[in-house]
């Protein structure tokens, strides 16, 4: 029976028993994390012959001794197998060091500092700048901007990707818009994958501000679950064939492919961007770690390399998904009170309670020792207008600390959703 | 016979032996290089330990999977062994990724952008950011200040650092001075190590900005060339002293004891400004690459495994300094043509030729194969004012390459010395 169905002693006596099995569980103080997108160790295990690789290699293809000073933008062979995996070419591609979000945190540092291609002035000599913000979305994106004073709009997800007319409209009428940050596969925490149209759309936007910069952040381009996954069309690409080649900034890195702690980090863009981009890292840094560089190109050889041990990695994660969509399956779609996605690849699944119930269900979960990630953490200003999204992540966990979590998960979601409803009623 | 003693004729016939020397070697084509402070591969060679340390040893002393997200200031062994070399507590460091270049830098942008520990408001708030730039200096630290709009101030060397006096006068009368950079040990490329009572003139500051920083860029604190090495005293420790704990951030690395390209690099301050680093440092990353610090740590183990390692460093830089400076003694020394220091350490030595003279035996040097750093390089704007320093790069050749070049850089000394008396005559 749906809890909307249910009258209010038929929500009392369930209440009641759902606190009781609560408590059980409170009682047994537990330690269980799905809070964040984190590999988990056997994950990581697949990658330890990156370390193996060390030995004596230090010499790129080219000649150059990585363990020494140079090369801003990357040794030749990781400049070649991540322009594989980004179908750019290696003049527009920059290797970076272990972060993506360091290079992400940094362009838009420098913008506002020093502006990007084309800017008249720097970002910061606007009285305001403001980004869009599809909605829900990553929090440390919103934090990025938070934290350097960029104001955030949200925009919704349609079931393609972000809501295109209010994007088109807003980026052509408001020349204080300098940005908007995707997550165009699979994204976080939607799962969404962009359509074609998505992404034509946003290669055509007429920005009022000439210097507006789409920051695609690609983290989970090559991150299937299965053979039957998503695709999305290149924008940088179809920026160039809208004409606006500079339009677009890609971010993406080996984070969650080799290590999240060492991984290789990389910035795709137009030639004219990356020169561009080239020319401001220069007085930042004289290059960024090339062994490590050198090590991954290494073992991965090639895209094929990468592609096979992502299928390694699936392996682990599936089951992962499975155990917590099969959970919400069967303990939450049979009484109303949430919607989730089955996502194709990616790191979560994204959850929405009835409103009102997301910071209730994640302090319940506290309590009883599973920690998620804090409700609100996917909206700017972590307010989430309605109090009802939840990022699961499920990585990191065993499955059987997954199925154990996802337990509590739904009878705080159900508690949770009962107070509510009683509270209408 | 000292050039300045010479006649017009005898000027005449020097010149032309001079040329005829010059043109010999230029026919060499040789391709030689003393521009930058880069090691050699045999100084690379000695740290290939830490590579086959790599093994399967990724978990921190206190369990954390060094492969994985997470740790924003550090491992606590990576922390341990830089807080050993710097003398100071684990809460008053940082550890960062490959590049203390890319920790000044951002230290810098965040300060302009975002204020440091106790400013009123972000430095780009003012009409007008100075810093203070002892000459000649490091000229990575003046291009960071003039890409991000800094204005330079040049400030004298001393025999035992910068002029205090000078630095005394302007950080007291003038607000829009936020800022001075220092190489306080072997300074870059003078060689000058600060001493004593200018380290404590430097604590002692009373600035009128109160959020001035002095970064202390201590980038050959352990780099002697034998065991009579400079001491420096400890700069965060007077700070505190004279009531100043936050007015100076140091900066450290291992990019010349371990690799350039893939070494750690270190921030420490009082513990007041490092919580307030790692409060902005948060929006930027999740955390550097903890596997290179567990690694380095495992090479090393202690300070005086890192003090064993310099020495075997010494063994191979010092007879390249002595190439340098007996090619300098023995060729121009009888000439009065040029001055230079001896230093006890570091990575370069500071030739000063007659004024107006500096470019030209450059571009002399360059046309016979040498490449040295860019005459001007080591002030603020490229502008030396008396065109006369050039910074001398002994490590990177090997002692015969340098013997070669310094033959043919004292030949270029000589001509370009010979062309200006003559001109003045």
């Amino acid at each position: 029976m749906r809890y909307t169905e249910m009258n209010k002693e038929q929500l009392a006596a369930e209440k009641e028993r759902l606190e009781q099995q609560f408590n059980e569980y409170k009682a047994k103080g537990l330690k269980l994390d799905m809070s964040r997108g984190k590999p988990s160790p056997d994950q990581l295990d697949l990658s330890m012959e990156i370390m193996d690789h060390y030995g004596n290699e230090y010499v790129s293809e080219n000649g150059i001794d990585c363990r020494n000073y140079g090369i801003l933008d990357g040794i030749p062979e990781a400049k070649a197998i991540f322009s594989e995996m980004l179908e750019v070419s290696s003049e527009q591609i920059i290797i970076g060091g272990n972060s993506s979000l360091q290079l992400m945190y940094d362009f838009v540092i420098r913008a506002l500092q020093l502006g990007v291609l084309g800017s008249e002035k720097p970002w910061c000599k606007y009285d305001k700048v403001k980004f869009l913000c599809p909605v829900p979305g990553y929090d440390r994106h919103f934090a990025i901007c938070e934290s350097l004073g960029i104001e955030m709009i949200n925009i919704d997800y349609k079931s393609d990707g972000p809501d295109m007319d209010e994007v088109e409209r807003l980026v052509s009428s408001d020349e204080s818009i300098k940005g908007i940050w995707c997550v165009p596969m699979y994204s976080n925490p939607t799962g969404i994958s962009y359509s074609d149209e998505v992404v034509r759309r946003f290669a055509m936007l007429k920005p009022a501000a000439k210097d507006f910069r789409i920051l695609w952040d690609n983290a989970y381009c090559v991150h299937h679950l299965s053979d039957e996954h998503d695709k999305i069309i290149n924008i940088i690409e179809e920026c160039e064939k809208a004409g606006n080649p500079d339009m677009v900034v890609e971010f993406a890195s080996t984070s969650k492919i080799s290590f999240p702690g060492s991984g290789v980090a990389v910035i795709a863009a137009s030639k004219a961007n990356i020169d561009f981009i080239k020319s401001q890292l220069t007085f930042q840094t004289i290059g960024y770690d090339k062994l490590n560089q050198l090590h991954h190109v290494q073992y991965f050889r090639d895209i094929n390399g990468i592609m096979e041990h992502m299928k390694r990695h699936a392996a682990i994660v599936k089951p992962k998904f499975d155990a917590v969509l099969s959970a919400l399956d069967r303990e939450i779609a049979p009484l109303g009170i949430g919607e989730w996605n089955s996502p194709r690849g990616g790191y979560f699944i994204s959850f929405d309670s009835l409103d009102g119930c997301a910071k209730r269900i994640v302090g319940l979960a506290k309590d009883a020792g599973v920690v998620m990630t804090g409700a609100g953490a996917t909206y700017p200003y972590c307010r989430d207008p309605r109090d009802s999204n939840i990022r699961i992540a499920p990585t990191y966990p065993t499955v059987d600390e997954l199925n154990l979590a996802m337990e509590i998960f739904c009878i705080c979601v159900k508690l949770a959703s009962v107070e509510k409803l009683l509270g209408e009623k």
